[in-house]
């Protein structure tokens, strides 16, 4: 009989997911966090940092296709386009697909990060190498603080709030995003799960509807990520997503997103929209 | 230090949940499978029948809210409406919020699983006692065989398509159903995730498909269910969910569905989408 490994995540105190591991290929420790790589059964390479997952050659599709397509398909003309976080890759992919960007910068705090996608996640991390990309190893708060006006589109595509991605959730992390915009940006930030972190998310969405002219939440099922169910969370300072022309809306060849669902995705479970109400309403 | 006790489910061969269980508190078997009722630290109640999660107290209405109200809010009028399976009771209480219904039957198999629903999920049986139930512990597939052209709606509530289930997931099921449902009948079955079970997902919609003049998918997401992600499939006579006048549709104090999303659920993941696309096209 053959030993069996499995990778056992407690999503939560008491509950979390368990999958199968052909073998460990990976394991490192930053000055930020610790990383590991997996090859597993059911989800292909599977990338941990701090004992979280972060994305699988199976499902990644949909984060990346998800974090990225509404604010773009949104904006009317991206050029300059941010990811706070992200160093695996796949956000900067799918934001080349739009043929208006010029400049894709990403700011990833550790470089390891980086470095492991390009050599466990190469079609993840395919996008880095092209021209249009600057690669900045780099802490996003302070490169916010140094950028202002300049982007079209920022995406935090970060890790959970914990350790070195706290401040990523914070008021005055969308107000600096606020100003390194320009006067028509949009953004939009990875907001955890609908089920298990509902106090995050309303207090997030309180705190971008007090920053942003417009704000809205959307969902995507993800099997890897805790209860399956993740939230994203958008500010714009003039496009709607919900208001768009569907008509211009650009179709990719992509897995998950497509333009019919542009505004569909808003129609959201009672109890996800009941928590985007503001307190005292 | 306690002892810790966990139920870990293998929801496919190599990948699965773990949630932490405070106390085991029943465990029987009955003629076609064995039944466990836990108390668990992160979803309340759990039901298990043959060892696969069939409901909790905390994300049970996600289930019985969204098997229930897409067809039942289609239909203009629904007077009589069939369960099969559905023995917990949810999709029977849901069922009874529309005042059109005069007579809701439940035909499930096990008499045991209602009973311990009864005892073990008071809130998710409670429509069991209403005057209009009436309660068949009798095969799903003859009740069906014996009852042609009575009913409006027809929720098939069943188990996986193991054990005594699997004939609920096969065409000539699904051609009684469309004899047993009246001339603008429609039918509702949950029909796995489209992670895990992609084949049975095509197979089901290409049967469905070919009974009914129309036939539709749409999903939820279950954090205790496989992937997290569910989907149900449509089979409709004369009726069209995506093109139901929105003006008419009923709301109830419900925690998923709300009539705003009625036509967004059927904007389905591209990958979803592209399961239903017939064999040779």
């Amino acid at each position: 009989m053959n030993t069996e490994l499995w990778y056992t995540e407690k999503q939560t105190k008491n509950h979390g997911i368990t999958t199968k591991v052909n073998k460990s290929i990976y394991h490192d420790q930053s000055a930020f966090q610790t990383l590991d790589v997996m090859e597993t059964a059911e989800f292909g390479n599977l990338l941990v940092l701090d004992g979280m997952v972060m994305t699988t050659d199976r499902d990644e599709f949909v984060y990346h296709e998800m974090i990225t397509h509404i604010a773009m398909n949104t904006h009317p003309n991206p050029k300059s386009v941010l990811v706070v976080g992200g160093g695996d890759g796949g956000a900067i992919r799918e934001i080349l697909r739009y043929p208006s960007v010029e400049k894709a910068v990403l700011a990833e705090i550790d470089g390891k990060v980086i470095e492991a996608s390009q050599k466990y996640f190469p079609k993840i991390a395919s996008g880095l190498s092209d021209p249009r990309v600057d690669i900045q190893v780099a802490d996003g708060i302070r490169h916010i603080q140094e950028n202002k006006g300049k982007y079209d589109v920022i995406l935090v595509d970060s890790t959970e709030p914990v350790g070195p991605a706290v401040g990523l959730f914070q008021k005055p992390f969308y107000e600096g995003i606020f100003e390194a915009l320009k006067e028509d940006g949009i953004m939009v930030a990875q907001t955890e799960s609908p089920w298990f972190n509902q106090e995050l998310i309303s207090q997030v969405f309180q705190d971008i509807s007090n920053t942003f002219s417009i704000a809205r939440l959307y969902t995507a099922s993800i099997p890897t990520y805790p209860s399956g169910l993740w939230s994203f969370t958008i500010g714009s300072k003039k496009y709607d997503p919900l208001h768009v022309d569907e008509s211009k809306l650009i179709k990719h060849d992509t897995k998950y997103y497509h333009p019919d669902m542009h505004k569909a995705l808003f129609q959201l479970p009672q109890f996800v929209q009941d928590l985007l109400i503001k307190k005292g309403e």
